[in-house]
């Protein structure tokens, strides 16, 4: 199933009302890098991305090394950003408010 | 607290009890791949490792995209691998026995 994917303004748009995201891979991704206090709280974290992840159907690429956890979205469906990317962006970011 | 490093010749003999693990960072690390049906059962093993991981206080270098689980482990303290990654592999492949 393709998915309409966003104009590099409509993108830059999304990516302004955003904390912390920038693009990567020349625009086909955005990514950020979160830091926390130790791994239990990484871990924690990266659990309630990943049931975001599961209900939302669409999956981060991501690492993690003790207490930082780095994440790219990216819609594959696309060739590169959707609004699907910046709704989940913002999902993250409201785990941590 | 420094803990002390495998020689490259210990380091082989351990890496050869073990399954798919192989050097990586020029023999400062071993590295496997652990594949999955899907994100969920891929996330579960995570869920397991980090328990794991913070049972034996050594935490993995991992990356996860969708069913793929990139693991790589490393001893900071010994400056390279210790028996301490040889164990976490271990019990790693345990998790999947």
């Amino acid at each position: 199933m393709a998915v309409e994917g966003l104009t590099r303004s409509d993108a830059e748009e999304e990516l302004g009302t955003l904390n912390g995201w920038a693009f990567t891979r020349g625009g086909d991704a955005i990514g950020r890098t979160f830091q926390f206090d130790d791994f239990s709280e990484a871990f924690a974290f990266m659990a309630r991305v990943a049931l975001l992840a599961e209900k939302m159907d669409h999956h981060p690429e991501w690492s993690n090394v003790y207490n930082k956890v780095d994440i790219e979205l990216t819609t594959h469906d696309a060739g590169g950003l959707s609004l699907l990317d910046m709704k989940m962006a913002r999902a993250i970011e409201e785990l941590l408010a």
